[in-house]
């Protein structure tokens, strides 16, 4: 599998759609906000670029899209007015997989743009930028400021020598040894070279706020990080019980994915050079994005109220994320019946205990 | 109707689609290729960049849409290896309506910069840019090549004030002087905003190579340009007596086109003062892409020689161009039945005289 041309999140704006599944992802970005503010706040102050280059990668498609870029032009518009220079010019630029849906982020361009002109913001350039950020992605020192949330987590493939990673399909307690190390390496090569890449195209000065889903744990098939693929496992190991999936073609699959701890983050960062560490934080949300907690942001709790169904909601949020990977291993035709299986799986455990996610958040300096 | 939300080539890669019906557009690229090496040589000669921009406007999606910077990039990469310089950077920016099929254009991108990377070229980082190129795409000072075949005769808006262009949708011998006028006058306010607008983003010294669907005559109503959408009109008229669609349904159906005269590209490249004229060329093609006089570029003939049926290729070429444009105005149902009788009237003339479009071409370069 080429992990490349087969990950993407759900597309268009259908019930499995990423687009109307990612009110987790929408949750961490908003958790994380004070961390861009305080980044992008240092970046403005020491360089009061003419034009800012901002760079949000795996941005996806759907209703968070825009969210963070929205957000940071309007911190630089409040910085600008607090110290009277004249706004930027803005150069955006959107980057997923080539497989992802950007003509549906192409058609709410409009909207986009009209309020920053209502609001007479500086004039802003908005780009896709298709291709793996494992690659180059920009030209040498050409950003200013780089945010990924829920991205970096998935790896540029799947780990090599895990065919022993029987019955899972992720890191597990039950993963031999040298799967957690496979899965260790994998995200070591690929996040060091992500940071060489950025390094080269991020200006001296420029940051990077980076969002891992992760865990806290430094126990790499924590519960804390693998449950919520344990699940899935779970549900696909019933089908192969029940004959509709072979046992092989259960064992080859493996999800391309890697939650790091803060230190395997901070490790990775100091190891590779470019970049410094100028904050390091764990925060979590529910699985349940709907559960009670949580304060709407810009949209109306009333219109969510009906759809409490835990294991539903947290079924196609991960259905939203994974379905492609599953397809173009298994085939169409089993993808309803395992998202059943999951649902109730899901359901089952929340009913039980308090399931969360934990996020990683790293703010980063290029250094000089 | 708002042109910028409705125009757009077909999507896809269906029967239908401009993918697959894009054969005259190719040709015009084909006849076009001197007069963009020629100014691509004397862009690098004066400039020698490191990091070279290049914006291709109204890319559209199909194998078209790397064929012109494809060679442009050869092109500096042959006289890079002449003057013995590194290769530079590439910034590469597809633009398009919001409404374009960039996913399509995104999901070739592999083959695009294999090919690149197999020949050793500088590396090529490439960019959707959505928008309208009658409004500002780019940041300031930023792009050193623009081209744009054969999307700037299509106008930011039907002009206002053609009510009385009765069992016409475009100019016509039969047009009242003031529909002409109208044509005109929006033709002058579009193209000299858009070259407002590229005289900010072009660097001093950059060139851009425009190739307009276009006409000889002095006579904006002449047969030249004006015949295509007369016969498309015809197809609509018969539609109207047949009591298929109504009348004022017809009469407020205008195509948002100008097919300019070299002297009229010119005069306006003069007036709006941003840019000097270096070359300015007419060329034809004929209506029907496949006729015996075309050589092939990359394809092969014999995959086209089963293709020789001029009405269904010529019906096809301006069904994949209007077909959005038609069922936004006039809805889905009748399009089957416009395009059948548009092809019978095509083959009948086809059959009795040389029918050709004309290709007005400028080059330019960015004043100091």
């Amino acid at each position: 599998m080429k992990v490349e041309q087969v990950l993407h999140m759900n597309g268009g704006i259908g019930e499995a759609s990423y687009a109307n599944n990612s009110l987790v992802q929408q949750k961490v970005i908003s958790l994380t906000r004070p961390v861009r503010e305080e980044a992008i706040t240092n970046l403005y102050y020491k360089k009061l670029p003419r034009t800012l280059s901002i760079a949000d990668l795996g941005c996806s498609s759907g209703p968070n899209t825009f969210f963070v870029v929205s957000e940071i032009i309007k911190a630089i518009e409040n910085l600008c007015r607090e110290l009277k220079q004249d706004s930027p010019e803005y150069n955006v630029f959107m980057n997923d997989l080539p497989g992802n849906d950007f003509n549906n982020i192409f058609r709410s361009l409009d909207s986009f743009k009209n309020e920053f002109e209502k609001n007479s913001c500086g004039p802003c350039y908005l780009f896709g930028a298709p291709g793996s950020f494992y690659g180059r992605l920009f030209p040498n020192r050409s950003i200013h400021f780089v945010h990924a949330s829920y991205s970096l987590q998935w790896l540029s493939k799947v780990p090599e020598g895990i065919e022993n990673n029987k019955g899972n399909i992720y890191m597990s307690s039950t993963s031999p040894l040298n799967v957690l190390n496979a899965y260790y390496e994998q995200f070591q090569r690929d996040f060091s070279f992500f940071l060489k890449c950025r390094g080269e195209e991020v200006v001296e000065g420029g940051v990077m706020v980076l969002t891992f889903l992760g865990r806290r744990s430094d126990d790499p098939s924590s519960k804390e990080c693998c449950y919520i693929w344990q699940l899935m496992a779970a549900a696909l190991n019933d089908m192969v019980l029940e004959g509709i999936i072979k046992e092989e073609q259960m064992d080859a699959f493996n999800i391309p994915q890697y939650t790091p701890s803060p230190s395997e983050v901070k490790l990775q960062v100091q190891t590779e050079g470019s970049f410094t560490v100028n904050r390091l934080e764990v925060s979590e949300v529910n699985w349940n994005a709907y559960d009670k907690n949580w304060n709407a942001m810009d949209f109306e709790w009333e219109e969510f109220e009906s759809l409490g169904d835990g294991g539903y909601n947290v079924a196609q949020c991960m259905r939203a994320v994974a379905e492609p990977l599953l397809v173009s291993h298994f085939g169409e035709d089993i993808i309803e019946a395992v998202f059943s299986r999951y649902q109730r799986l899901l359901a089952e455990s929340m009913s039980k205990e308090k399931t969360m996610f934990f996020n990683v958040t790293v703010s980063l300096t290029r250094n000089a």
